[in-house]
């Protein structure tokens, strides 16, 4: 007999060689039918492996991020078996699942590929899925595993197994095909319902240029017909919101070659959007008690080795900027906190002025290879809404609850209302990892998740992932699509208060090190713009949008009548414009529909006899016939609706 | 005879060999008796020497800067007099005319002089002075000239002959002393009437640090003693004013060792005073039809190759920013031009559309010399208040007076009454040292003559002063002190269009260049806001200035309603704070007025019993009692006055 932990902590005696599936089914029938995948003692097991010692089993199912992983692993050997069959002689490289799918890298040899492939593929693929065909996993000798490859002529899986230990090879065959595996598979093919192969790429053998080209073909899979279109559907909403696609349309930024990748240039609309952020940020944060600073975008290199940043960011990062006087090196700034720790340093505190919070709008420099650069989400220079907060350890409780409010009052501005946070925290295992002692560990981390529960967070706690420096909380907001991102951030950190030597005069008249706390509600500027444009489709909330209304005229005639609506709506502080092109109403209307702008007045004939405007909504709604100041009533109630006073 | 023509264009016959101060006495007595400098032909000439031929002559008195320099230099050879009297030994090197005063830089031997030794050396130079010697100059054989100096052993004197052409050499006598001298002298010693010496400084012979170190002597004189009065005073007036010192009173910036040398860090006070200045300026921009844009601080360093940047700040600055790619290069980017350029270039335009204006806030660095740093007027890294006009050469003229009135209003908004402008044209005798066609700097200059007579501006005219891209219009603002300031700027640029391949389509459907406008109103935040504070000795506009208002509890018993007035206070946008330590109202009172806070509110039992406020103004006027109401009134009344909405 050996003992069996389940996740909820109940342990369960079984005879020795239960399988996964077993243990499912003696919880229940339901579970049994959909098990697809476990984890026995933190490694990945088939749910058919026998279990042979005491162990914790957890069990997966489709609805787990390791249940789908083992279904996409899966469905790549499904693949590999089409491709072998469909174009025979192809040699097969890797085929591993990712965040969304699989996908295989082949040597296709003289055979080639293109979409119009894609549907055989798939029609293969289902039919070797429709067979049931079992995954069994199975040890072989290392001579047994070349030879096998050999024979194929297949130098790729060669190479691989060259490089693996005689003992620890194993294979999995299913229906006639067979691969090199390390396991973790779905119990048989029948599972996968669904089938779509997304697109084709090149890719060099272990990335290296060097090596020969092969074809990596990318898919997907679902255990349901419905869940593919429901994927596709969001793959091409997704497209829709592309932020980088909606950038362009809008005209709120741009690249330009000779300036740099990953240098955004913020065109007008844009930057009137990140202006009107950012005010509405400081707005927020001056009620809060913060004061704004700003600094310079370098430093000596002097105060990076200080803060350690020189040490951390060093040779992958943009190199130190020499100048003619020797021994001189500055560099781009990556951070902020190291030049506000000496605006900190620039005079003497006593614990009654604490704590000194300092907010900029920092710009910051970090290099990143040019093929990990992505629109405004990945980019070389970002603007940080950064803010330091310098308090007392008594003092850390109130100010994570006043982040904490800020946080969730930026979210509730913009139209996030889906978001989860996670707490870091130490591992208790590995005490010497982090520096500051353990009491004011206990003091900060109590005071996150204090202030998190008092706030009502729904909250992870996530042990050993806190910062080497001070424990976290970190937002993630789920977008319109359902796609989680990383956004606000709020980390203490006691290490640069010691590399500075920050201090304060107590109540003791002694010298005491401050706490200091980094935190951005919205990460960067750039990532949020980005952020915001996928979730809303470009439809911001009215408050932030560049164009709040267009005026549209039924001809020349009414131009006037459109000015003087113009200037009516501009003294109630609405954002306008009119369109008095020679087009047609249609044409006008479709143009503001692209260009997203929530209001459309139409003024004609009618609307200038009797004072007026017709009104209608982005999207199509006709609000009828108004005056202008029902019109701007109507505008700021809508405003009042997300936009409310911080506190 | 010969024919001598003076700058109001009359030309006069006289004798050969007639002198310069034989023609101001021709002219009238008056100029006769002030006339202390002239030029000939645009060589400094005395005013006894004899003119031999035809020629254009300018009679300077000490009004003009050329009296002066002749002046301070005449001035200098009493110096050295003096110093060679009272210290037997001393080597004169070099003793010029400087912008105030003058210097001899000597080495003294075994002597030594500090600050005690000043008056001696004033009553000497004062007793030379009242003996009325002639400045008479001559000239010299090269070996005559030498071995006056090899008898004296100064070879730095030696040196200097030298390097000089046999023939070309004159030196100067008066009294018993003799100085090796290029001419320029007042006619005698007996015009100085007053003299200072201001200090002494280490120089090393030449500049360069492996050479002798010698003793600069800095002095100034003055035709009356009432001028050296208010010289003296003015000194005083501007230590007081001294925007580092005023900088660090007020808590406005701060400079760190560790950040860097001229890299100035705004602390909260400055960042909202200048966060203040920007708003106000965009507020005025965005209704003179900018639009705001947002750049990076790096670029490639092709982006300059192409501008031209990197050509011409090169090895004097931040050197290229490498990064982990071989050949890829950054810069700092010293200016905005070409980062606006790009993004005029990121879509096509139509003449319709023009002007457009791009206006940033934008941060640029450029190195210094660690030397020539000087609080926030010599930095190396500053934000300008930068925009550059995109538009055709027929907008030219509107566009120019749009900026005037911008500059204008600007000016008029922060107290600067006194300023002159200059407008800088071709040198019609070089056309080959500017790019772009005549027709075009025709119609530029025109259109800035034009411009600025039209807005009735003071203006003069410095042919060969454009630079090589176009003509500019520079303001140059007085101080309180009189001190002159060059502040902003309008300069046209045929330059960067060029090399940019910038182009709009015209009415005739072809593509044209237009023409660039760049404008910084300010100038630079940092230098504006040092200006302002030496302008206003911190006393800034009351729109502008950080704290408004304060108020001053007779004791703890009225905190609550200082509050109370506060609160009132904050929501009639009145920027204020509460001074409620246990202090002496007399110390509050002293500690406020060196805050600069213009009002001091003070609060105490008769006040709260009446529900209002004694009020007393920075400087000392007493308001009376009021209510809090008129107070704010009054405050929103003094603003108005100067702030005025643009246009």
């Amino acid at each position: 007999m050996i003992s069996i932990t389940l996740p909820d902590g109940s342990v369960k005696q079984y005879e020795q060689d239960v399988s996964p599936y077993d243990v499912a089914r003696d919880i229940s029938e339901g579970l049994a039918r959909n098990v697809i995948s476990a984890q026995y003692n933190d490694k990945t097991v088939e749910i058919s492996s026998k279990l042979e010692e005491d162990g914790n089993l957890v069990l997966f199912t489709w609805n787990n991020p390791e249940g789908k992983k083992a279904f996409w692993h899966s469905s790549s050997h499904i693949l590999a078996q089409a491709l072998e069959e469909l174009y025979p002689g192809v040699k097969l490289t890797i085929g591993p699942a990712i965040d969304n799918g699989f996908y295989y890298d082949v040597d296709f040899g003289d055979h080639s590929v293109s979409d119009k492939d894609f549907k055989t593929i798939e029609d293969k693929m289902l039919a070797i899925a429709r067979e049931k065909h079992d995954f069994k996993m199975r040890s072989v000798s290392k001579a047994d595993a070349l030879s096998f490859y050999e024979d194929q002529n297949n130098q790729y899986k060669v190479e691989l197994i060259e490089n693996l230990e005689d003992g620890d090879i194993t294979f999995c065959d299913h229906s006639t095909f067979t691969d090199l595996c390390r396991g973790g598979h779905i119990p048989n093919t029948g599972i996968v319902k669904a089938v779509k192969i997304l697109s084709i790429a090149g890719a060099y053998w272990r990335g290296d240029e060097n090596n020969p080209q092969l074809t990596r073909v990318y898919g997907i899979s679902f255990p349901k017909q419905k869940d593919l279109k429901e994927y596709l559907e969001l793959l091409e909403e997704a497209k829709k919101r592309d932020h980088r696609k909606l950038g362009k349309q809008l005209e709120l930024f741009t690249f330009s070659q000779k300036v740099g990748q990953g240098l955004p240039l913020w065109l007008p609309k844009g930057t009137a959007l990140r202006n009107r952020l950012e005010s509405f940020l400081k707005h927020a944060q001056q009620k809060a008690g913060y004061e704004m600073v700003i600094t310079p975008h370098i430093g000596q290199k002097e105060l990076y080795i200080t803060s350690g940043h020189y040490a951390k960011y060093g040779e992958d990062s943009f190199q130190p900027i020499h100048t003619p006087k020797e021994d001189e090196e500055f560099l781009l700034k990556p951070m902020n906190c190291p030049h506000h720790c000496e605006i900190y340093n620039s005079r003497p505190w006593s614990y009654k002025e604490l704590p000194k919070r300092f907010a900029e709008f920092g710009t910051v420099y970090r290099y990143e290879q040019s093929g990990e650069l992505h629109g405004l989400t990945r980019v070389r220079g970002f603007t940080q809404d950064d803010a330091h907060i310098f308090c007392t350890s008594d003092q850390l409780d109130a100010e994570f609850k006043n982040v904490i409010d800020l946080v969730l009052y930026v979210f509730g501005s913009l139209g996030f209302e889906n978001f989860s946070t996670q707490v870091s925290v130490r591992d208790p295992e590995n005490p010497e990892k982090y520096i500051g002692d353990a009491a004011n560990w206990d003091k900060a981390e109590k005071a996150i998740l204090n202030a998190a529960s008092d706030k009502g967070l729904d909250y992870v706690i996530e042990t050993g992932e806190a910062a080497f420096y001070g424990p976290k909380l970190d937002f993630m907001v789920k977008d319109a699509l359902g796609r989680q991102w990383q956004l606000g951030t709020i980390q203490v950190d006691y290490n640069l208060p010691e590399r500075f030597d920050l201090t304060y005069k107590g109540s003791d008249n002694e010298l005491h090190r401050p706490v200091m706390i980094h935190r951005a509600p919205f990460g960067s500027m750039e990532r949020f713009v980005a952020i915001l444009l996928e979730h809303t489709a470009g439809n911001f909330p009215l408050w932030l949008t560049p164009e709040q209304v267009i005026i549209l005229t039924i001809s020349e005639k009414y131009e006037k009548y459109a000015q003087k609506v113009l200037n009516l709506l501009e003294n109630a502080e609405i954002r306008g414009l009119i369109d008095d092109r020679n087009e047609t109403m249609g044409k006008k209307i479709r143009d503001a529909e692209m260009r997203k702008i929530p209001y459309m007045i139409v003024v004609g004939e009618n609307e200038e006899k009797d004072n007026k405007i017709s009104v209608r909504q982005h999207g199509g709604e006709n609000l009828g016939t108004i005056n202008v100041n029902d019109f701007t009533n109507l505008v700021n109630a809508e405003i009042s609706k997300t936009l409310k006073e911080f506190k």
